[in-house]
């Protein structure tokens, strides 16, 4: 198991039309020191409660927006919109994932100014959006203490194509007989060395480090785009 | 809406090879009278838990066994087969759904004599399974309470190509405030008259229920089955 499976699938797919759209995003986004970030989980597993806490709590010091795709409705979008935060759905109609191009309309007529975070929530799926690149700087899957423990075993390549691993709904923990143990080890069994997070968007349990770690990431990245020489 | 969208559904599709493989596992499934059933929903909903109580109550009175499709992993082979029926395990690698032709297979060399109910338990995934008939006599889409209630406004399709829903992991419905009345509206508005069953793998509320509603729809199939003059 390749530690970068991700880096070695872009590369390998270079030609691809998504590819191509995914890698503009990226330079764009690196050039105006956006930093994106995607979460894909199962439905359900509290993407959208978790990305409206980290909206609502990034604002006071950092410029935030999300896009978020759905197959229907426009329900994420309004959720999200109370975090008073700009948000723009991306409806998908049958399609079980979002694709660069979609990425790369929604931001076309979007005047959002200057971000220093973008977040795209995925379309709740943990086959469909493994192959699509969209540019982002970061992808995090989300897996909810209700879910089982297995489910890096059962959906290796969502996990190997994630950077981060979310264990969502802390708060369900003891009433489902979660196992902290054994999702680690089954997380690190399909993406050795991969970062978790444990948190609860409910009770905000976590979620102070959760946005320590965003920050230094983005801190990181800024830092290696901002170092003379490095032509950005 | 239509009342009977996945009956439309798979006379326009009439000639596609998929249909034709599910209308001949049903045709045998009719003569020779297995009851059908198939299970869908999103990771995590409590399939498997649910399908392992169902098994198990089950056989006492009825030959049963079960499929179950997965893309990587005999896990959930191995927790069913703790109910003691025959079970056997799909593995689908990247493909985020089940297909006729893997039914077919996977019933050929499988010497379990004749069945009462054949359970096929389907990938995790609310989008792919939709448009893949499987032969089934009864399709069940499970949506846990800690999903929350919009799952049916944004995944419409699978809803429809369902016959009736399970609302499942009922014993969490406090902890994760679920309005079922919202539920319900939601499963009413996307598919109208869709009979819903509220549940507990876990503490067994509802169950009986179930196993009733179930045992009911069997008969009422065997009953035009041995109809004089059915045919069959």
């Amino acid at each position: 198991m390749s530690a970068e499976p991700r880096l070695v699938e872009v590369r390998k797919n270079v030609l691809k039309q998504n590819d191509l759209v995914a890698r503009a995003l990226r330079d764009r986004f690196r050039q105006t020191g956006v930093f994106a970030v995607s979460l894909v989980s199962s439905p359900g597993a509290g993407k959208t409660t978790f990305l409206e806490k980290t909206l609502k709590s990034l604002q006071p010091r950092a410029k935030v927006a999300a896009l978020v795709g759905d197959l229907a409705t426009e329900n994420d979008a309004a959720r999200l919109a109370r975090s008073l935060a700009p948000v723009k759905q991306i409806t998908t109609g049958t399609i079980c994932h979002l694709e660069a191009a979609m990425i790369q309309n929604a931001l076309r007529d979007w005047e959002v100014g200057p971000l220093d975070f973008l977040f795209i929530e995925n379309v709740g799926n943990l086959v469909c959006p493994s192959s699509y690149d969209l540019g982002e700087e970061l992808r995090l899957v989300l897996l909810s203490v209700t879910e089982g423990e297995d489910k890096p075993l059962k959906y290796p390549t969502i996990f190997n194509s994630a950077d981060v691993a979310v264990i969502t709904k802390l708060d369900l923990a003891e009433a489902v007989e979660f196992d902290a143990a054994a999702a680690h080890k089954n997380i690190q069994a399909v993406r050795p060395g991969m970062p978790v997070l444990s948190l609860s968007a409910k009770t905000g349990q976590g979620m102070d480090e959760f946005l320590v770690f965003l920050e230094a990431q983005r801190r990181r990245r800024e830092a290696v785009r901002l170092m003379p020489g490095s032509g950005r």
